[in-house]
């Protein structure tokens, strides 16, 4: 029963754009701990954050047929979210399929599987995040399906989902929490500015967060 | 039994400064090949080195309430060391605490787990070594303490121990030690110095050391 | 029954020079997908790729005393390629090691265990790949053997064989075989430029490669 | 939003004790080869083999507070499933917990994290899958909440999913579907006693299958 | 500087019987949650519990001589303690100094390494905890010391501190607080008797531990 | 370039039953040490040794049809050796390959990927080692190689090889020397038997082998 889903969700630019610059932790955090990928899946550029709507693609270990399929179905702006049936560290994606989701639109890759020519990726400014640099050849001979749900390094992901990704990893939201999740994230990095001034200046945490009482009240002692 | 030791001893500041100057290579070998941490302990940036007083910190996993705690310990140049009881990959530290940190005149930290916003601690000069970068946010309910022995990355830790960091990872030295481990270290030094000037000439490693006689009543044949 | 083979194969430096410039991935391709070292080997420079003649190293774990044989065997654009007989972490190979290296010409190190003095490393130019970066210091105790036949990160590695090597990891080609895998990467890097060029210009890969009846008679379904 | 999820849906009791029959390769497969959670999901005790309805629980790293919450909502038959917001090997599970949930009739446990007592819950016969064995305690100091959508070792679970699990790991099937995966596995194992008779008798898989015409046509020769 | 210390502390034996009996997941909760090694350490036996009085053993990587001078220092009843200086997986220890172990008194091994000839120390009922099983032999090059303070596993070991083992893993007690954390086990293990009984009559730990109220207090929703 | 090699050389079935009884540790010692595969290659089963010519198979990740292909090359006590070309841990063979197997005198399977059906693999008696248990099913779409040399675990292997394999991991001896590696390891068993009964006795390691003159000469200090 392999598909592929045509018509997905996707969340506005704007909003997409506000969680992108708000940044992993702070989406993380704004959504209340949850939808964080696991800590090996890394980005293979330093510097570079994104937000997108997730076209998700099921694939065999070893087998990258379906991103062939899935490139047709990216909109501008989309990130391709990759994850096979069961562990593998082949080279899934390289030049060539980065030059033509490029070439649709595509804002980034998320993949729980190798990447190959991250030379040459990182030269396109095409970023990616993956648990692998390999550069093992797969083979296109077993279908899987594009736009269905899946888990990719501990994250559930459906599609049209925002990914959120920059040097701390990826962060899944749910389409129709993603404004609000954004508002949460604007307000905590607003307060997270008062708070860095404060810190800044010398302030401690222990009197910022008024935490001496209850540290005492657990029974912390100083010797 | 949860305590924060308030009085840790500390290395004089020209000690520090010439064991950073040596690096984890030439002071690990210095101090007969002790407390190096494990090959995990890698650092978020490239091409910076410190030595600084161990101001240790035991956290429960997921917990990063003691971080807190320790920031109020730090004096100039003290480095942060922190482990968790049981293995965890969250990220216990972020922007916020690195700018709490820096205000005290923390040199830097050394985690056992992970860190978060990454690409700001690196824009703001400070350096981290982890075994993890990871947004996973922690909680604040459960004691720790503050300069008590530690294990981290598998190496014992004392408060006020030295601990030197660079690119090659983590070495622990007794406060009691530095001295002579800096003198040990700088002799070191000067001798690989000679050495490299030799061995770019196109002297061989085998004459240098003069092993060739020691290869062959080993057994070892040319064919 | 250690031994150092002395007479060992060495490929053209055209046919070197023509295998660095196609990089793994496509040697690896044209090679009919073999002699790919696994994942966990990694460049600890970026940007930088290779290729050269083997000369293979066996080493015991923990101790790099043959390292200091393999050297003398070193003929200019030759390539260390370091297995030990178990899994090892050790920072076998550092500075004085790449002067020492470096002045006989060789272009770099592939291992399958750990390096140290990496800041320097990079600075003097000299490309490393490794499964771990470690300050642990080694012994010279107990024989290796160099130029025999080893296995190193899931590859078999004969004496005398090219290995390229660039951000994608290491390949390994037996040198008989060395020019007709040439000849076979650059006729697949001429056809992929027409590639690149058609997929940049916004055609599918499903169109370009013809795959659509055969996903639709797999029982691919559009929904 | 912390929440407790009272009612779930749950398979019936014939269904339950047909998937169990079938076992957890047979399933996976009937199921279209989805649901399996990791190779890292190992039993700690050998030759058990369960099929229940999930009771699902999000906890926090190292806080095991939820599974007593959880305790109250099992049903005779019901599996425990268990996984933490974020990577944890902290024993969440031992002898008591153990003791209170095979009081309400609970069939197993299948746990993203440690357990611990692992001795006296062999004797107690009381079925466990899990990651680690450790006997780390845990907190009981942050909220997870019980019957929500988790991931666990790589699977999505809903709350009332039926759980298959046996030596050879754990396989998910949505509620919904369970009816429809036990008829296709109870008619996969009668296909594969045919298959085994064959096959014991020395006929080859290559002529019971047919695969010689088909390797020809790829191009395998015989030398 | 490598020295073999010959006069250690030891515990009472009716103490350390009394540790074997509670168990190291009591008594790692009866000493405050500290003193465990990780949960890679495991037992290459089952059902076996072990308190004994720790002579260390640090080794180089590779090289298991220190063995041999270890066991001319154990008394009856001790258990060796072997960690590497840095992370290997080498069979160390075999039947032939499992013999010579057991014919000084020795009461098990726990070894931050591997291990081999498994079946033999099984069928001798000599009991081991270890981080691998690999035939992997070493040499005897290399001095280390006995008797110094080690980390194994990453827990702090000093020599004649008290290591407890079975099933759950390895706890390390100093030894000047064995006889305080037994009485503290033993209390614990009453009152956990007493807990069992009530759980097993279907008594929730809900009501039990009084958990109800805060839980609503921290906000846990029942829907 | 995929080839079925249909004659391959096979060592005598004296020269296998006593590389079995001498076991894994022995042979390899009597190699000089060397040919055996990492330590992540585990027995499925407990107590049980073989030793049989290697008949090798290298497959596509996820593909297990060379298997069936292989079993046909099978000669009464064989035993497959089987690697993917790249990291993979899916359940390559279960119960009916087993029985296949089986029927044709295979002696057992080492694969450097996984198993399924474990449970009647066990009780078929079936001998398995792996680097895996997952139930994760393959595919049969890409062509391998029988009887090619092959890496396995980190350990190279040609057709015919003689592998013996038992609770302490897998060696490979080369056929050539399969008689020698035998001579010299029943000479090991016989002194390792003397060594044993005096050891049993009470004497020491450090006497038995005269190791305390040298150990004294290295520096070692009784303190």
């Amino acid at each position: 029963m392999n598909v592929v889903v045509q018509n997905i969700p996707r969340a506005e630019a704007s909003v997409l754009a506000g969680l992108a610059a708000a940044g992993v932790a702070t989406v993380h955090e704004a959504q209340g701990r949850s939808g964080l990928m696991g800590p090996a899946m890394r980005p293979i550029q330093a510097g570079t954050g994104i937000a997108g709507s997730a076209v998700t693609i099921s694939v065999a270990p070893g087998d990258n047929w379906m991103l062939h399929v899935a490139i047709e179905q990216i909109k501008p702006g989309d990130v391709l979210v990759v994850s096979p049936t069961s562990p593998c560290s082949d080279g899934y994606f390289g030049d060539l399929l980065a030059t033509s989701a490029q070439a649709r639109g595509c804002a980034g890759l998320i993949i729980n599987a190798g990447v190959r020519d991250v030379k040459v990726l990182r030269e396109m400014g095409f970023p990616v995040w993956s648990t692998a640099v390999h550069a093992q050849g797969t083979v296109k001979e077993t279908l899987g399906s594009v736009n269905i749900p899946i888990v990719c390094a501990g994250a559930a992901v459906n599609a049209g989902d925002v990914v959120v990704a920059d040097d701390d990893g990826v962060c899944v939201i749910p389409v129709a929490k993603a404004a609000d999740v954004l508002a949460a994230a604007e307000k905590r990095t607003a307060l997270e500015e008062e708070k860095r001034l404060k810190l800044a200046s010398g302030v401690l945490g222990l009197d910022l967060y008024n935490m001496r009482e209850r540290l005492a009240a657990k029974g912390l002692k100083y010797v």
